[in-house]
Order: structure tokens, then C-alpha cells, then sequence
């Protein structure tokens, strides 16, 4: 009856890194090395158009990303796996060396991307850059997709309210513990100042924040020796939930629990009810000193209809609609080959998939505009086009050439980036469009590779 | 420069469980076991309504839940953590000893549940089911939603079509890792065939399959090179892309490749345009002997579309829909506080928050019908009110009871519910509601607790 560590508790060791992949990322790659067909290759990981009502997206997960260029291995267990499946001896013999050998570009975390920008480029020999292409999805593409939630909501209270601290409530509801550690990283360089998750706190040094829950008061004789209880051990640090019984109430009784322990209490949590009305009345029940917090159904359209019904608070915990991005729960990222080497040079490529066309070779994304961002221009990698490249190196040959940022650099850079992005951008619904074009020299380039594809399939 | 692993991969060991909670859980447990004020309790794991167009949820992540209850614990690194966090020492020792002595009921994996019916409930001393709180919601919810995705599948497969092969791709567009590993689990005792996510396959002992991805073609001079140089080297076992140009000629070019070789290769994979009728076009093309795949935006409704176009497939690989659940990205579960030991009894217990009311009191799920079923009850625990108890013994004063079901078994079990299930529960939109009720004792109760609630509150 004993239940296996690694079949249920689901975490990866650098040893498991290698598996977590595709099927055919493996048989791709023992593809290429048995037809000895190894070209360097250019891969590049964009989406192609922004979920519903976003007008911008916030990228993240660079971090995460680089650990698994530079990690990624294959332990004994996992070979033996791969034996198991039928996957030949020298092909393991070549997982077991496996090394990242090869430059990677990518867009700084925090930074505002639109549909078409590549967030990262891989270039290396074909089998290796392959290998990544479902981890760095997984991660690049959930972060990035957390990280504009949370700028969403922390744009809202800066606009609308009084800048109010955001803390994550949602691991419970995140899918799996890596979504729980990573939505926790995430929102808060997407903006948020902190999370619930102790682990995430840990792990990445982020502020942690916690009160109490409904079972806490349901527990004693009464809400009043619930909260008496609670202040004996926490003292001023103590936030008092109030909507267990009545909210108004429960906010008389936590004013009085305070007056009359004589300690300065924290303050108060809401979390159900006409929340807008009852922080009001909660408002004028409570002292000055004493602040509330509000949870329940927090994201950016309840934080806007909030404010705008008048409610008061210091405090929101937005949880399920941050950590899954409910209403837009994938920002569906791609990583396609767009380049690979024939006769000693770098040859763009493309497919002509109905819908699915993506733009050929190595890029770079130009930004104009200095306060304001006012267009984006995406350009071949090498072509003079002005503005600033957003895509910066980070590997090469292999080696690590980046200095990896602090969460709270990044955070600011995204606090910068929602400052220098145009509000109709920024609405969170029917956003305008930020303009993007495609480069003169990439627009040819792009006619020139479909016209010679077309050419080869009417031979 | 370095990057540290925990920062970045994001792996839960046995020590590192015991941080994956909220602040609050913890900070909770500190002041019960401070305040002296440790009484039994029940909390009871459920959902409170359907998410959008489910008209049932398959139960999935028991197994995970249990080797959390059994194995969660704190190792060094953390208790270091929570020290720097405030937490004294003794309290500290405590969780450094942490182990679970109390029982478990809980719903087998693979079955239909309704709102308002737990799924698990625990009863142990207060502060030991409280620490539970957010894992238990996190797995159990996250796996039962992907699951019930799966199966919805799964029935429009069976009902539509000829019960084709399905096999879960969305690994790179899942929520993290861990999401990547248990979409995989939970879409195969959901009744998918298997998974793309060699990881996966490897823990949980499920059946991994893969193709090849465009890059593959785009990486040789022609389709049909890189066509022959797969056939090389996996023979029978191929399966090509056939859609980076031009779909029906890439068919085309797929079975004169076969034939020259004189290698009786397995089928091919569509991946973009008008699904159902190139798939048509390709059946044309190809001999009986090749299987025809089809990814790309599959989900149920578009296995319902697919069929009704007059689609022909032999199998799907649904991706993003499957391991996100795109359309109804949670299920909303909760870990409430329903009974609690007052004077040596267990006292039922219940909240009057708001729309968030939860009946009182340890239950019992009574199910009725045989081949089909007709209705639930959700009775008191030791009500006798007919019909079979949907919940088992699981854990018993910390020790587990349960023989745990392989991935096969519960794959069975979901594939048995679905018959069970009426067709117009099982409707993939607008489906009827299955009759739940709850048991006259449990009514009975919940009126009397919340009377004497309000009685107390009138005081």
C-alpha cells in the first residue's frame, strides 16, 4: 500500500528535467542524430495573438527558462525508462552527455511583449535546441500569462484606487504545486506584493502574508472569543476576519475586542457579500488605525467595479482569477523553427500551415518611443531599423552570459512598463491595439521564402 | 550567476510539502496549539455548483491526496525558513514532529460527484486538518476538473464517433511542471488512451506517444526527405506531419514514400485548417492500412463539430483544452470547517456568510440506481436513509485503510460511471441537472445549527 514519492508528489529533480518533455522531442532528436542530420537551427517562442482583453502581455519566466537550458539532464532511472521504451543504447549513451551548447536571445522579464515578438530564440544544433521546446512553453508561457494578470489588477488599483497592496490568495486553486510556486513568482513581478504561499516565499524571497479562515472562528464558543484568542497570540499583527456570522457585526466586535485588549490590531478581512457597500460600513465602524482587507472574487473587473461603487479597503487577495488567469487561462506561446543552416548559412524557414504561418529567420523586436512606447517594429536579427532591441543576450556558446535580476527588479521594471504603455493599451477591456509592424527587410525576406516554397511544391 | 534548483525547478520533496500551504494555515495551527485549544474537527472537501456546461465532475487525485496526508512534513531548510519568519521555537518542534493521526473518508477516483458532495473529508485534531487545507483543494480540485474534461471526451468519442484513440498533447501549455504530470494522470483515469509527456508516462506508468513536429520537416530540403528519413529510421512506427505545406499532398507524398520504402507506416497527423474535411480528402488518399491523427484545437465541441462534418479519424490528440480545461479553468473547491468536538461530542458547524453556506456536520453521499443512476442524497453520516454510501474509509486514526487503484483501474471505473451517468447529465452544453437532495436528518440539523447561530448572534 505504500504509495511512491515521485508518482504522487509530482516534483522534478534536475535528473527528471530531461523527461519532462514531448515523446517526439525524443524521437525527433534520436532522428536527427542517426540521420546524422544536426543543422544549427534558429527556434523562436512567440504567440500569435493576445487572449481576450489583454492588450499587452508581461513577460516572465526568463529565469526559470535559463535553469533549464543550463540543467536539464537525464539520471539513471530515467534512462533506464527510455531503455524500457525502446529507445537504443547509444542514443541513451548521448542523453546521459547531454549538454546545451548553443545562444539564446530573450526578452528581460517585465518587459510589455505583443503577439508576433519573439520572447526567446534558440539557436543550436537542431536536436538539442528541439529538446526544450515543450519546457520552455510550459514555463515561459504560464509566468508570462500570471505575471499580466497581476499587472491588470495592480494597474486598476493605481488608476482607480489608492495603489493598494495585492497579496496572491490562490495556490489552493492554481493547477498543481509548480502553477502555486510559479503564480506566486509571477504575480509578484507582474505587480503584486506578495502571496500567501509559504513555499513560494521561501523559495523566491517574496513578502508572505496570512490572517485567518472561517474555521478558525467557527472553532470557539463565539466570533468574540475567536478573535480575543487570536489577538492573545498575535497581538497588532492580527487581521481579523469578520463575514463568518454578520460582516458589519463582526467588525463591531473586532473594534471592541481591540479597544479592550488595548492593542493595536492590524485590521479586518471581508470575503462575501456586497463587498463595495460592507467595506464602507465596515469603514465607519472601525478606527483609523485599523485597515481592511478584501477577498473574495478579486480581479481587475471587480477591483474597477469596486472603486467605482465607492468602496473602501487597504488591501485586496485576489486568488483564483490570478493564479489560473480565468477569464484568458492560456496565452497558447509557440516555438517554432525559423531558421536552420544548409551549405554553411543560416536559411530562414517557414511553414504555410493555414493560420499558423509564422514569420522566417532570427529576430530582433524594435521599440520606439522613450516615456511613452509608441510602436513596435520586429526586424531581422541584423537589420538596421532603428529604436532599441528588447531581446538581449543571455546565453553563449552555452555559457550564461546574463545577470539574472532579483524579483524586485523585475517588479519595477514592470511597474516602468505600465508607466510607459498607452492607456487605451492598457484598458482591460476592448483594449487598442499597440502597433506592431513587420520590417521592410523581413516582409521580403518572409514573400521571398514563401514564394521559393511554393516554387518547390509546384516542381 | 548561479541559479539556485529550488528557485527555478520548482520540485516539491517530502520536506519541502509541509511549506506548501498559506501563511494562514500556519499561523492558525500556532495559535490553536498556543491557545490550548486543539478540540477534534471535520472539514469536508467540495464544490459548491458545476463549472459552466458540466453536468457532472469525475473525482481524480486521491492517490495524491493521500501521500500528502501521510508524508508532508518540514525539513531543516524550512523550519529555518519560518524561524526568519517569526515562529518560535516551539512551535517550530512541533511541526519538525508533524504527523497525521487522524481518519479519512473520501470518494474513490473515477467517480461522478455533484455539488455539495465531499469528495474527502478529514477529522483529526483542529490543527492538523487545517494545515491541509490548501494542498488537498489544490490537487484534488485540480485533478478532478482535468479528468471530467477528459471524460467529456472521451463520451462525445464513444457517442459520435468510433470510439477513437485520445491522447493528451497539452503538456507544454499546462500550468507549470507539476499541471504537465497530473493533466496527463487525471486525463487518462479520465479515459484518455495516453500522453505526449514522457515524464508522465514514466511515474504513473501510462502509455506515451508521439509524432513529429514541423521543425522536423522544415529542418530538411523537402517534405519528402524528411519524410524518408524518419521511415528510416522508426519504420512501421511512423507518423508524419503531413500539414506544413500543403495537407492532401503531403498525404499524398506520405503514402508514395511508404509504398517505395515498402514499409507499412502507421498513419499520419493533420494539424491546421478545415480538420474534417481534410481528413476526409486524406482518407481518400491514403490505403486502409494507414491511420489518420488529428490535433489542433480538439475538444469535446470540436469532436462533436468534427464528427457532425463528417470527419474520419482514427485518433486525437487534444492539447491546451485538455490540460488547462480552457473553458471552465476551475472548479472552485473548498475545505470547510463542518463539525467540531464540544464537551467530548462532535458538534455540527456552519457559517452564514453570504452565498457561501455549507450544510453542517459529517456526511455520507447515498447514491441510487443500479445500471443507471437515478438520484443522490447527501445525508448525515450515520443516517440511514438508503441507497450506497459513495465514501470510503481511507485513512483510521492516521493509519491508511485504503488499497489504492492503478491509473488502469480507475480508468474503468470513470469508463463504467459514464454509462451509468444519464445521457442528459452527460450533455457537453446546457446539461440536465442531477437530482441531489439532502437527507431529512441533514436539514433537519442545518436548520437547527443555524437557529441556534442566530440565536447566539441575538444575544
Amino acid at each position: 500500500m505504500a504509495t511512491d514519492d515521485r508518482a504522487t508528489f509530482g516534483h522534478l529533480s534536475r535528473e527528471d528535467l530531461g523527461l519532462f518533455t514531448d515523446r517526439y522531442e525524443l524521437t525527433m532528436l534520436r532522428g536527427y542524430l542517426e540521420s546524422d542530420h544536426t543543422p544549427r537551427a534558429t527556434f523562436s517562442l512567440f504567440f500569435r495573438s493576445l487572449p481576450t482583453d489583454r492588450g499587452y502581455v508581461i513577460a516572465a519566466g526568463l529565469e526559470q527558462a535559463i535553469a533549464y537550458l543550463r540543467d536539464l539532464s537525464f539520471g539513471e532511472r530515467q534512462l533506464a525508462h527510455l531503455r524500457d521504451e525502446g529507445f537504443p543504447g547509444d542514443f541513451l549513451d548521448y542523453l546521459a552527455n547531454f549538454e546545451f551548447t548553443g545562444d539564446v536571445r530573450a526578452v528581460p522579464e517585465g518587459t510589455a511583449v505583443f503577439p508576433n515578438e519573439p520572447l526567446l530564440e534558440v539557436t543550436a544544433p537542431i536536436h538539442q535546441a528541439q529538446l526544450f521546446e515543450t519546457l520552455l512553453i510550459n514555463q515561459v508561457g504560464f509566468q508570462s500569462l500570471i505575471a499580466t494578470k497581476a499587472a491588470r489588477m495592480r494597474d486598476v488599483v493605481r488608476r482607480h484606487g489608492d495603489d493598494q497592496t495585492l497579496v496572491d490568495f490562490g495556490s489552493r486553486r492554481a493547477h498543481g504545486t509548480d502553477a502555486g510556486l510559479k503564480a506566486a513568482r509571477a504575480a509578484y513581478v507582474g505587480g503584486a506584493d506578495g502571496t500567501s504561499n509559504e513555499a513560494a516565499g521561501e523559495r523566491f524571497d517574496l513578502p508572505v502574508f496570512g490572517t485567518m479562515a472561517h474555521s478558525w472562528i467557527q472553532s470557539f464558543e463565539s466570533e468574540r472569543a475567536a478573535f480575543e484568542t487570536f489577538v492573545e497570540v498575535y497581538g497588532a499583527d492580527s487581521v481579523l476576519l469578520i463575514d463568518t456570522y454578520d460582516t458589519v457585526e463582526g467588525a463591531r466586535t473586532a473594534r471592541d475586542v481591540a479597544r479592550e485588549m488595548d492593542v493595536d490590531v492590524r485590521g479586518v478581512r471581508l470575503d462575501s457579500g456586497d463587498l463595495a457597500a460592507l467595506s464602507r460600513s465596515v469603514r465607519e465602524v472601525l478606527p483609523d488605525s485599523m485597515d481592511v482587507f478584501v477577498s473574495s472574487g478579486v480581479d481587475e473587473y471587480f477591483l474597477r467595479s469596486f472603486f467605482a461603487d465607492g468602496g473602501v479597503a487597504d488591501g485586496f487577495g485576489p486568488g483564483t482569477s490570478l493564479t489560473t488567469s480565468t477569464d484568458a487561462p492560456t496565452l497558447n506561446p509557440v516555438y517554432k523553427l525559423v531558421a536552420v543552416e544548409s551549405a554553411g548559412e543560416m536559411r530562414p524557414s517557414m511553414k504555410l500551415s493555414k493560420g499558423k504561418v509564422s514569420y522566417p529567420g532570427a529576430k530582433s523586436v524594435r521599440r520606439f518611443g522613450d516615456d511613452t512606447f509608441e510602436r513596435d517594429v520586429v526586424a531581422e536579427r541584423d537589420e538596421d531599423v532603428g529604436g532599441r532591441d528588447l531581446l538581449v543576450d543571455v546565453f553563449r556558446d552555452g555559457d550564461l552570459v546574463y545577470e539574472l535580476p532579483s524579483p524586485d527588479s523585475i517588479r519595477e521594471r514592470t511597474l516602468e512598463t505600465l508607466e510607459s504603455l498607452p492607456a487605451d493599451v492598457r484598458a482591460i477591456e476592448d483594449p487598442a491595439e499597440y502597433p506592431v509592424t513587420i520590417s521592410d527587410g523581413l516582409a521580403a525576406t518572409a514573400d521571398r521564402t514563401q514564394a521559393a516554397l511554393r516554387e518547390e511544391m509546384d516542381r
